[in-house]
């Protein structure tokens, strides 16, 4: 072993001991007769002393020729420091150096190895592996590793199974975009990676191992928004013999056990809302609801005047900013034009100051009055000192814009505080919704969610009413986790699939190992699925999941350090009988 | 909740409660006027009775319609049996059923789900899902959760962080075959599986993390032989500021609390060989050690008269079997035929009986005498009624076939106990193996490896022999576990590419990010890996690792349940800028 201590370990009682410490040089300051040197590890630092007059005169030389980063190991006694720090742990004591050894220098790194560093993201993102020694970084992956064994210890304490699904699947190609594998020995043939183990967990429901879980990567290749990763993890969670009473009970528990264990904060019995209430209340169905600007639904109060901006609109609907009565007139304008961006694409918006005094004044004051405005304000829960911002037009657009409009407001006004959470269960998502591009309802959740008992049958008369036994667990305004209650009944599987539009065959060749399973005396079951790389930003106070994975992948699919993707050797593509008719473009 | 208790709960305390328990139907006895019905799930077996005079007519006709593998429900109250089975946790009471609810029907599976089926291997692996409500499977998928947790929980506890590392990484075509991922977003370009996590675990030590373990699958597209499969799991550790004792110490302890933990066994300080005593002594790099029959070099005993087969051999070397010397004549034919088998090659196998009274009897008693063969006892330990048995010729196939016979004979014999566990570390590795094919030597472990000290230069003169800091940990004849010390320096690494074949060309394009990062202040450190499916296997008593897979690929790579690999859609070749020549061949 090099050290016979970490640099985060010594107090003042190892005064006098002889100790070895081992790491990086942080920080040289060299007056030339004294040398001090911050030596750094994982655990902490440790300040080192080399001295003229007791120091022997090769270590001198040695320390005076450091540079950051150098990797060193020391032997030394522990001594008191004159100048305490107390804002280290170790600021008591200090290492007088008596042997030194460079173990490897280093040269000078492209960025600072600091709490707030100098390097921009692609810097830190090449040389990773220097980010890494960063305490943000390092405390954010050990932290990620914290909430991991927190889950598996929970959920195997209340026996839940963890298994191993295989990575070389199926390819699906309903849903998102799979990444495939050619087969060498299966010439012409693919694999394709996991999006999720959703077929297998049900398998597993279907071999009797009732209580299935598996913290595990899954793949899409889609193109990638920020913060969205081509690889990513999942807690993928499923029960046998439960209903979504049990699901939603089981991962409450979870939850709460995170949040008291990683965060220390007890949270009571979580909020539950219908789907339908969320978009309603908060026009999203991912509410964070930490804070109040609820929607207030204003057609009937802005319908019977001469404004016909609101007369021809499907959904007249605003919030009370809490004390955006102070807003000046250029912070408004700013607001309006905010909303307008193509981003949100609003058309416009309109607001109402509602002044301390209890008097309005609004961009549509020629065709509002007072008693209107009072009612704007009764139906938004404005109060003296707020502003209503109102937005008009299709339901679904208008509730998105309002609730990015919300969002931002929220983060303007400091309302998302990070150190309070605030978990909702939305329930009874609708089981399909219909997608513009193709003009056909597909499946929300996806094609094993089970409708709500008695509702197959509105699938051929009404069918973007039909509910789903499906539900999300909201944190903070993001979904950390969603699942449902499956399908176990072939006849209703494959009812499904014909009404997404699966041919019987298409249904066999992809699902039929699943429908035949479902012959063989399959329990009804259900599930769940967490993203941990946002469930773990979440709880770490933070947002960017990027900054909670060790080796991210930029927004091109690329990993910038190791570059790849990469063309690879014409052998490697002759063994699996391929070509690439990318150059002969 | 569709259950009140599992079927696994129940005791004689419980008499009188009414109860409500889902699962499968394992077994049916049907007297007409009484029926009893075996409920199975994941935690046991409880018995139903239905009984004409007790149970409500309508229940009494579902239950005589019941099936094998019907998943139902009932409800019941739990009474005393009559005829107690001592043999089942719930044997002392059955539930007199008041309700039953069919929750699916099964068709009659394809084979029996007892502990001992009468399915084949073909039809379990393609109905796996049933095969994993059989006991047996089952368990060794619970098994091998308990396995993880208990490394997880006891590598955490020693400060170790578990980090993911990606699974979309750069083909290196050194080593193992590697499978790809083509890139849509980077046309022409590939993404490759890890074969293991090395190169960024080394750049976790590079990046500070001094402790870092990862149970992580792991991907090779080589042919497969018995037992092998394309993805398969690792524990992959690695530490920084370590020398090879710290991580022999280490591991031997994670090993040592996982044969306490998981199978009560306490096993003392493991003992350690250095390789080229393994193949001495055992002829194998990862030996056996629960029983002896070690190898006895027989040369200066065997060549001194005219028996040219031993005269014109490399080595002469035997074993004594262990009261061997009952074995019949035919017994010993059959074992001699054995050696002769191509998978072993030996040309023929010399035997020496050494009967009770002290008398030696062999098939070459025409070239040595009595005194002969004494040394031959004494040197291969042979006791009198054992059997000597000597092989000879070239030097390392000779110890191969040698040790196959003694692996095959202690087989036989009943020397490889299951529940008997003796762990080894074979230490002090070449760093280079001869590769007949092409002509040079490779890396043995990796060329991440680092050579002893002081040996670099002996790679010029004599490379067959420099040692490396490399070690495995061997378990009852298998390899659980290998690593090493690495290379932290940039120079060593690019002399140790140069050295394998790379041109400073190709080794910049492959591993330039790690000498890059080697130049950055990187740490000493080193690691292990361990196989988890033949660790875990091992631990349960069995050499089977597909037993202990919740979803293994068959000898093609395939996955006959859900029939994978496939062809995929023309549409997602386009994307990819793919097409495969298989059809124009």
């Amino acid at each position: 072993m090099y050290r016979t201590h970490t640099n985060g370990q010594l107090r003042i009682e190892a005064v006098s001991n002889t100790v070895t410490l081992a790491g990086w040089v942080q920080k040289i300051r060299d007056k030339g007769f004294m040398i001090w040197v911050d030596l750094r590890d994982r655990y902490g630092i440790t300040q080192l002393i080399f001295d003229e007059e007791r120091t022997p005169k090769a270590v001198m030389e040695t320390a005076s020729k450091l540079g950051r980063e150098f990797v060193i190991q020391v032997t030394g006694k522990v001594i008191e420091r004159e100048s305490k720090n107390p804002n280290m742990p170790t600021g008591d004591i200090e290492i007088l150096v008596s042997e030194l050894t460079l173990l490897n220098p280093s040269l000078t790194p492209p960025f600072t190895i600091e709490e707030e560093t100098d390097g921009g993201e692609d810097l830190r993102m090449k040389f990773r592996y220097l980010d890494i020694r960063r305490k943000p970084v390092r405390e954010n992956l050990i932290f990620r590793h914290k909430v991991t064994m927190a889950v598996r210890n929970y959920l195997s304490a209340q026996n839940f199974v963890e298994v191993e699904t295989p990575y070389l699947i199926k390819s699906t190609p309903e849903g998102a975009r799979d990444f495939v594998v050619p087969s060498r020995m299966n010439p012409g043939q693919f694999y394709a990676l996991p999006q999720s183990p959703q077929t297998f967990k049900q398998l597993l429901m279907v071999g009797g191992l009732d209580k299935y879980f598996q913290i595990v990567k899954c793949f899409r290749d889609e193109d990638l928004r920020a913060d969205r990763q081509p690889e990513f993890t999942q807690i993928d969670c499923e029960m046998a013999f439960v209903e979504q009473e049990d699901i939603l009970n089981t991962f409450e528990g979870l939850t709460r056990h995170l949040l008291k264990e990683i965060n220390g904060v007890t949270v009571e019995k979580f909020p539950r809302m219908t789907f339908d209430e969320a978009m309603k209340r908060f026009g999203n169905d991912k509410p964070d609801i930490r804070f109040g600007m609820e929607f207030g639904e204003l057609n009937h109060v802005t319908q019977h005047k001469d404004f016909n901006v609101f007369n021809q609109a499907e959904l007249v609907v605003g919030i009370a900013v809490p004390g955006g009565n102070s807003f000046t007139r250029k912070e408004i304008d700013q607001l309006i034009d905010w909303v307008k961006r193509p981003q949100i694409g609003a058309m416009g918006m309109v607001y109402c100051r509602f002044a301390e005094d209890g008097t309005f004044k609004s961009s549509v004051d020629k065709f509002y009055d007072e008693a209107d405005f009072a009612e704007w304000a009764k139906i938004t829960g404005a109060q003296p000192g707020d502003l209503i911002c109102v937005l008009s037009g299709n339901t679904s657009k208008v509730r998105a814009q309002l609730s990015a409009l919300r969002m931002e407001l929220a983060t303007r006004l400091g309302l998302r505080k990070p150190n309070e959470f605030a978990p909702l269960w939305v329930v009874d998502f609708p089981l399909l919704e219909w997608d513009e591009e193709t003009q056909r309802y597909h499946a929300m959740h996806h094609p094993f969610t089970s409708p709500k008992p008695g509702q197959l049958k509105l699938l051929e008369t009404d069918p973007g009413n039909v509910k789903a036994n499906a539900y999300d667990l909201v944190l903070n305004g993001n979904e950390i986790g969603g699942g449902s209650i499956r399908i176990h009944d072939k006849k209703v599987q494959a009812k499904m699939f014909d009404y997404l539009g699966f041919s019987p065959e298409e249904a066999k060749a992809q699902f039929g190992f699943l429908m035949d399973a479902f012959q063989y005396g399959a329990p009804p079951h259900g599930g769940i699925a967490f993203g941990l790389d946002r469930l773990v930003a979440i709880l770490g106070g933070q947002e960017t999941i990027r900054d909670f994975i060790a080796f991210p992948k930029n927004n091109s699919g690329r990993d910038v350090m190791i570059d790849a993707p990469a063309a690879i050797h014409q052998e490697q593509l002759d063994e699996l009988n391929l070509k690439t008719t990318h150059s002969e473009n």
